[in-house]
């Protein structure tokens, strides 16, 4: 077990002097991701209140598409102004000084619980993995057995590897040691299968420019009402991350009416309500299968070019993929591939940091987009002098979506 | 002197069964405020990645436009993902356990920093004034004197009274007495002058959303080296607001580079690097001039129709304007307005809950707004059988604009 | 009777050195007139193709929204890629060679007939009033009885001067005189009365900028069965102008298929299609009612400054006001409202060219809009030294709409 | 030498039950085409008027963007509220009755001038090719050898069938036989090389959704000298065509002055002027060697699949491709294909009509739509029991472009 406390990250990032896909370049990114045009134009209201009727409607379905979404139709919904680590340090509000909390992680967004922990009085622990697999079953059960935490996190895929952690199976198994189940879904929820409340989980987390496919600037959580029950005067948390304020104003706007505790990002929310709308369009049922049509299709490419993926095969995500360089040099890689109109993201975990690429497929993607993307990244591997036929990464997608 | 504790509000709101101006009603409110739509539409951009060499610019040019409109070159800028309340929490990451600070309110939100402080182990005095008073610059001076202060807040212009506080002049005196001294500016910056760094303010914040005119979801603030140097292992700020690692991530988009700590709310930025092209373009000087003109023709047509202000004449500001209701209900006056086309506020400076409403005229406001919404006050109140000419208000507002 | 017959306008434009109200300007202008956002955002696709489903949805109900705007159920509606003036001369597809056709005209738009019959070998009559009145009813009907007319065309609002044309008296006293009747309501559509079924009017056209409040780009006409039947292989119309040809394109639609002739205005179709789903919205009553209302009070403001209308007073329509200037130089006087963010258009019929300007106010226009513009038209008199007390315009307009 | 005189076309377009790329989907038309997203949004004007500063700009600007793309420095530009055929029928304005005018067709949009000058008081001599096939250069010669002939029209690209005619060659072997040369570009202008000063064409015409890729509404043309001295008041054309009215408008706007004929799209030409800012960024050589790529790759796609492709080898053009469907039905598979996200066009000349679809690949189109468009073609092929190897197809796409 060892402690990461820092997480920032400084990309030093390519210039691009022949850069002409502005428009209609592919964005590969692990978030913010593509984004329906609806899901935009929604958001262009340029006289819309904060009190107005389409605002309040806007909230209170966006509040109801998320718990839809999160298959938790009697939690308490939360739609925070900020990032997906606003939804993850509000857990504070369950916690009171001096509380045990295990954080199980897989990488570094596993690792950024510890790092908020260490902001507060809490007792931390923290048990992460070797990049590409997890922390084993049998070693989370030893460390709930052995000692009483209040909270347990967890991060269902971890944006930093790719690799998706059974949280079912151990939330079900850890569920009578523990008091509140956390679990970060922020790359996760829209585009893996995730059924909260029969999972029996406590707090899930998102946010919204991931497998939802809106513009960041919405934290989104559901809790249970156990959950909500550990909100009390002695939490310890801070003024922003007060859910227990926060549950007001989301119960104003569930009941029809306008709240206010800190301004909500009005306009995402009018990009989230088309998100949700989306969602309930396509059906979570279809919207998972393509998500993981496409996952499948960009590793049946990269299987073909032999190039290795970070996560373990069993761990592999419907959402995020790193595929290593083998010692190319990764922002020229990435610059050349976005100047064939595919934009990726750096491989940032410490272990491997500029060794692997992340190839994020969440949200508004389609096979068409992983058949360009490999066909890119096969050309630009060519460069590099990759031994294999041209045609082998592409050829490999065909048959993986013919097979289907 | 006395506490304000919770900060949230529920609005009771109308129902609205013949509401016609859905697209090009007149939003004369406190914030979200009225957004060009070349600030709008630069955010409409469905496939920009967060390391992006576009986003780069977008957060350097913003952050450049910063500095400029706070008139703070050498200071340090900051854009976080969230609402002014965020900024406002984040100042303690130049705090320390156990250290004084005092509080200077006008009222609602500048009673915020006391609930903020309330979270942390901070020794937290508040002077707070009757709503539309300021509190006595000699009471404060003898705070001042009495205590060694590390670090004093003011609200320029208080949102929820419209009162714009003497900030250049309490800085100047208080300066010398203690370390850091905070101006909160959401409903100043942009429409009010401000001159950040020759009036030696430490810590100037504002939101995206308020004179600034863009959407909101971000928070922006800029730091005096003095303030800096304040942040250490032993702030006791949480995790989303540590602004020592921020720090890094402004310093690399300001070097041309990309930096991650949480994800930045990448629409909203490229909104307000338009919002700052368009400052640019007007100039401050003549953004003040025309908030000043709107603020004076708004209180032209109020003093005509004899109806109050909350703000005494001396503190009137340029941005929020309080009109008094002398009886008539807030709620049906609002919802009466709404369907002729202008959007205000509710009135919720505990004190005078419901007794007034807020008319906010900051951002992309004109003489034309100003007229309108005189004229709409003007015959609903004259449902409600307030006793002047047809047309007093409005002439009111002709005789002040053709006397400049 | 006199014969005009060119119709091409220069209009020698202000520069504008201090224009502010780029973005939130007020446009009373005769067309294009101002657009909803939705209106807008609607046309915002950028891989629609000709043949799509969503496409041919656009077509279908934007064709069933012309039929009910224009009351006409059981006509043929037809919308064509250009502007009004192609529909105008489209309705040579019913015309054969040496047939006579009688134009009544009550300015620029009427004297158009006559410009484009010139291309023909037709021949037409052209009767036309002074600015600001009317053909004698009396008059017309001599004309129909001393000669067979194939077609009568009558312009419902005549843009360059303002005038409502009576077209449902004359229509209904003219019907059994002559063959085919032509209504030019491209001012008036979506803004008076207009019953084209009912009133028995064989062709009613309009273009889409007008009081429909789309952008500009589509002409729109509905033809009764009569019409049609005289649409032949001896007709004397050009190939775009074929409406037996794009007859067949807009049946295709109406039966949820696509059809080609030429390539019609794929984004303006989407756009107008939003435009009928407001005014089924608003309804057509509620429609007219508004346009009614905001008419009643600019005509209020202008008279109580004594400015002077050119229409006379039982001509006045419900879209266009003629003001004269009264000696005012035309452009000096557009510029200065525009420079405070009203925009109004020039006055260009030929006996009065320079010595009005025209005040649209259509389609998406309301109360606010109405008295901001008189305001600014008095603030803007004043300068002028025009003597009247500040306020008599817009205390007028108050006035007028409280009596409502 | 035989005659189409009709051009209308219905296509019975396929329903689609489970149609999932309603955003993203490529549009692989012939036109319109895809669309930048700044082209469209800045066409999203809610308050722009005719006679507006901003809009003298646009038009300016646009006009002088078209002499450019078209390398016709001295030449009148024109752009015209409608669509490319509204272009081709307004070269009657440089005729007069009885005059000889030579089609030479290589399809469907070639036969259009012979049907457009059906209408017309004109000889016109039609000389069509077989379908793939152009007109032999020495039957061209013998025909304008043997007869004067005022006006001869080709098209440079002939949508119908992908086949590009070679203008520049013909151009100058016709030139000193023949009065006035007109060249269709409309599926040309933008994507093949095009210099007609150069070649001494005298116009030459264009619509604005093709390579352009802005939204159709505006057909765009230029007339050299020579052209505009055939305009006389003994012109055929009618009044919406009259290039001489149109001319003054033009003018008055390269002045930087307002004029007026016709309404103007006035949004499109927003559009447009984005249009052309973005082929200066690009450049035009860059530009065409775009299109040259990625034709290059359908083609070598399609060969390796040993579909057949409409148009013989050595007239296959930049912008179109017609590729044989072999008995396949040619709605179930476009009904195919665009559930796979690629939406192509159906194959409309009357000897082929149903045999063959059309790919268009103009304008806003990359070499990642081009493999993704092969990747379905090859799948749907597949369905369909074609004996070629999954990846085939792709395979041959990416030797192709790693061959440039």
């Amino acid at each position: 077990m060892f402690m990461i406390i820092k997480n920032y990250y400084r990309i030093n990032f390519y210039s691009l002097t022949d850069y002409t896909f502005m428009d209609r370049k592919i964005l590969m990114h692990v978030g913010p991701t593509m984004i329906d045009l609806d899901v935009l134009l929604s958001g262009v209201r340029y006289n819309t209140g904060f009190g107005s009727p389409e605002f309040i409607d806007a909230m209170k379905n966006s509040l109801n598409g998320l718990n839809k979404m999160m298959m938790a139709p009697d939690y308490h919904p939360f739609i925070l102004p900020g990032s997906g680590s606003l939804a993850m340090e509000s857990v504070t509000s369950l916690l009171k000084k001096d509380e045990n909390v295990l954080v199980i992680s897989s990488g570094v967004f596993g690792d950024r619980w510890k790092a908020i922990f260490n902001h507060y009085q809490i007792k931390c622990d923290l048990m992460r993995s070797e990049p590409g697999d997890i922390v084993s079953i049998d070693k989370i059960m030893e460390a709930v057995e052995r000692k009483h935490y209040k909270m347990v996190t967890m991060t269902y895929v971890e944006t930093s590897t790719g690799v998706r952690f059974p949280v079912k199976e151990v939330t079900s198994k850890i569920r009578k040691y523990v008091d509140i189940v956390v679990v970060d879904a922020v790359a996760a929820a829209g585009g893996e299968e995730l059924n909260v409340q029969d999972w029996n989980i406590d707090v899930c987390l998102t946010a919204s420019q991931k497998a939802l496919a809106s513009p960041p600037g919405a934290a989104l959580m559901v809790l249970s009402d156990n959950a909500m029950s550990a909100i009390s005067e002695n939490s310890i948390n801070g003024y922003y991350t007060d859910l227990g304020q926060w549950d007001k104003v989301m119960s104003a706007f569930l009941d029809g009416k306008s709240g206010y505790y800190t301004t909500l990002p009005v306009h995402i929310i009018f990009s989230l309500e088309e998100s949700f709308k989306l969602i309930e369009k396509e059906t979570m049922e279809a919207r998972i299968k393509r998500h993981k049509t496409v996952a499948g299709a960009i590793a049946a490419g990269l299987d073909a070019m032999d190039t290795g993926i970070l996560a373990k095969k069993e761990y592999r995500s419907n959402t995020v993929t790193g595929m290593m360089l083998n010692g190319i040099d990764m922002n020229a890689f990435l610059k050349g591939c976005l100047n064939d109109g595919i934009e990726m993201a750096t491989g940032i975990i410490p272990e491997y940091a500029g060794k692997y690429v992340r190839i994020g497929h969440m949200g508004n993607i389609n096979t068409n987009d992983a058949i360009a993307t490999i066909a890119v990244i096969e050309r630009e591997l060519h460069k590099y002098g990759k031994k294999f036929t041209a045609g082998a990464g592409v050829s490999a997608v065909q048959e993986y979506l013919e097979s289907l």
